[in-house]
């Protein structure tokens, strides 16, 4: 039913630009394009991977539609796995969205959001971790979260699953054997070198799961609070910090202010300033401050900048923050800090005091003069490990951490089953269990996996 | 040397979308292509117009920078007549503008706006009229705006104009045969018939010229002022005009509220609400909004909605409105107005004394209850000659207006000439004038056209 569908949509953003693509995919796709294609070549005859040079046509009217580039990829060799016809037409909204109309007036339904990769999906194209992949290289707001997807999604994180998996299928495979021949008496394996292995697999699990603290951050930003006092210099701190790295994302023509006025790229790791709104705010009143951050950011952020003016005395004010602070990060154990002395343009009051009270470990800046905005930028990339390779195997989504936390939970269970002596049975089921739930992070569960890898490798012919 | 450079740009708009589209022309195309290419063919050896699936890698490190189509469109037969490479990639900002890093590191100069189209301009592959229709095609706003470009693009505008170079190219080889065989005293043609043939010319010249005035609306869209006093419900007659139409552009995803924010689609003619936050400020003193209005507006309009409030009596604001739009009309004669009655929800007050006082051709309308609006769109559409042919020959910018004018007044020169028994070669000369601003049109502007033309047509021998 899914499959019967021809379904187009326009791939490409929506906007003024010279270009625009809207892709068809189904089994109707060739026969839609030979009805509003009229080039030298017909796209039903044209052979696979070409582009046909030709104007669309409306047949209702017999109207020049657009001048076009159309290609023809027929299936299996496409996106989805069925025939695809890519029309590369000339850009603007209403010509685009003209395009598109007399595509679906021929037959084809406007595709949903993810479709084309959806049936990639379940043509088994590619797999759920690259579905994922896509999206986030398309969402990449820094060099950094486009090299951690393309990773995923040239099978990064695929490998190492598959390994993990391949490694319990084996010892599942043998405990099974095992249970076969358990009349016969002819023990193969002994529950302490299955116990061994399943350390072995679980510490390898956990090592991959130690990935997503980085692995989410990289992929969704790390949300960045600053706390102070008014006029401590909050919105100058945080302008300072845009101001060099704006550049970078900026220089892209058509990029909207929008889009990134509240993201900068450390070391390749988006780090996004929350309630900005609130920040920019310097009237509001301490107390009205610290109750709306304990309330909205303690949960959100990952960082948090507490902000002291490093020219005058600590002030209640400052203790208030320095509570407020205390209490954000007892309530939320992940999230880090950062204590940071602004105004030294004004000059410097007392250092060690405010390493007693507050903290030993500041870091002086002047957001006015842009002194010690380098360093606290480097301190914050060391903070979040944004040395990490990129490209090794990473998990970034709270799927891949709840299935990897499930598996070990069952690879526990299987060694709870070995120490209480219980049939391996039980221990293969918990190992099963495991395999299923790494299984879930590239989205092909079938519990057939270990019996097809027992016929295959071991090929008893029982 | 202009010709030497490989220039590439991102050809997609730039946003969040599945796919982007870099393209790459010039002679060392295929060469870049090549050196970041990694897939089962090369791109130097793949046939023209096929497409290849592979990975870009970065040959500084061999990373995979992202899964890509290339396609390979070789010379003479791509846009621009060059060897064009088009890499088709996931979408997103960030990765979009890697890929188009990649490309430029490897020997691509950034193109220059327009430059593909420019390229396929220098060599032949387009004429000027048609670089004219693509720019307009893609910032068209309305479907008629499209059509009118489109049909641009499809050569009406220029086989109209090769039409009428031809008639006068031919006319002006009779003059110079006739000048050759003068000594001979064959005498071929008569000033009358010369003349004639001129007027005809002339006047088909002029009915091109006519359609300037709709032409450039479309194209531009008209530019409506709605002038009255405050609280008579210009907002409200805005939000009313807009209400209906905003979905026909907005069911787009993706499409900013800025962009088509004040501009409704009345029979394909884009209307564009000019000087809006003037018109939302109701709060305007009437005499601070004249003056404003005459100094701004005038120029500017096409059309000026003058807003009444037909419930209550008229008062000295509305008579200084008249005065106003008077004003406006002795100075710009271009400029059409339409009077409205607003308010018709909270009765009428009194028809004829706002006909004889104001003008007898009022429309009345509730901009609340939306009733009216209708039958004022319709005519606005009346007012604009919007049962225009679309995809007729039309000029739509002032350069082909400056150029049809100048035609014209050569041919009057001509005409002249010949009513003043100078000879053909004065004519001629103007004649060669007209036919030169008639190139100019399309952008070929070769004196070698006449000769040329009495060469292959009448080969004399001589």
């Amino acid at each position: 039913m899914f499959f019967e569908d021809t379904i187009a949509a326009i791939s490409t953003p929506l906007g003024i630009g010279a270009v625009s693509m809207v892709r068809i995919s189904g089994k109707n796709s060739v026969a839609i394009a030979d009805k509003i294609f009229g080039g030298r070549v017909k796209p039903s005859v044209a052979e696979s991977h070409s582009i046909l040079f030709g104007y669309l046509i409306d047949p209702e009217n017999s109207e020049k539609v657009d001048s076009v580039l159309l290609s023809v990829m027929r299936s299996p060799k496409s996106y989805t796995g069925f025939d695809t016809i890519e029309i590369s037409c000339h850009g603007g909204i209403v010509n685009t969205k003209k395009v598109l109309d007399l595509v679906l007036s021929q037959g084809a339904r406007l595709a949903e959001p993810g479709e084309f990769t959806k049936l990639a999906y379940l043509n088994g194209k590619i797999d759920l971790s690259q579905v994922e992949a896509i999206a986030d290289l398309i969402h990449a707001k820094t060099e950094g979260a486009r090299r951690a997807s393309m990773s995923q999604f040239i099978g990064n994180l695929r490998n190492e699953v598959s390994s993990l998996r391949n490694q319990l299928i084996q010892l599942c495979s043998l405990l099974e054997i095992d249970l076969d021949f358990a009349e016969e008496n002819l023990l193969i394996i002994d529950a302490i070198k299955i116990n061994d292995q399943l350390s072995g697999v679980e510490n390898q699990i956990k090592r991959l799961l130690s990935t997503y603290n980085t692995g989410h951050i990289i992929r969704e930003g790390a949300r960045v609070s600053i706390l102070g006092k008014p006029n401590v210099g909050k919105s100058s701190l945080m302008n300072a910090m845009l101001q060099k790295d704006r550049a970078i994302v900026s220089h892209l023509p058509g990029t909207t202010r929008d889009y990134i006025e509240e993201t900068i790229d450390i070391n390749g790791i988006p780090f996004t300033f929350v309630d900005t709104a609130g920040i920019r705010d310097t009237k509001d009143d301490i107390e009205i401050h610290g109750i709306h951050f304990s309330k909205e950011n303690i949960h959100s952020s990952d960082l948090i900048i507490a902000l002291f003016d490093i020219s005058s005395p600590l002030d209640d004010d400052d203790h208030r923050v320095k509570t407020i602070l205390d209490g954000a990060l007892l309530q939320n154990k992940t999230v880090k800090a950062i204590y940071v002395g602004n105004k030294t343009d004004l000059g410097e009051f007392d250092r060690t005091k405010f390493a007693s009270e507050i903290g030993s470990d500041f870091i002086n800046i002047s957001a006015k003069s842009q002194s010690g905005i380098d360093e606290l930028k480097k301190k914050i990339g060391v903070l979040f490990n944004s040395d990490v390779s990129f490209s090794s195997p990473m998990i970034s989504r709270l799927r891949h951490k709840i299935a990897l936390e499930k598996s070990i939970a069952s690879l526990k269970m299987a060694k709870k089953s070995l120490e209480h002596n219980l049939s391996f049975e039980f221990v293969a089921l918990d190992i099963h269990n495991a395999i299923q739930s790494l299984a879930e992070i590239v989205g092909e569960v079938s519990s057939g996996d270990v019996l097809n890898n027992i016929f295959s490798n071991f090929c008893i012919g029982k």
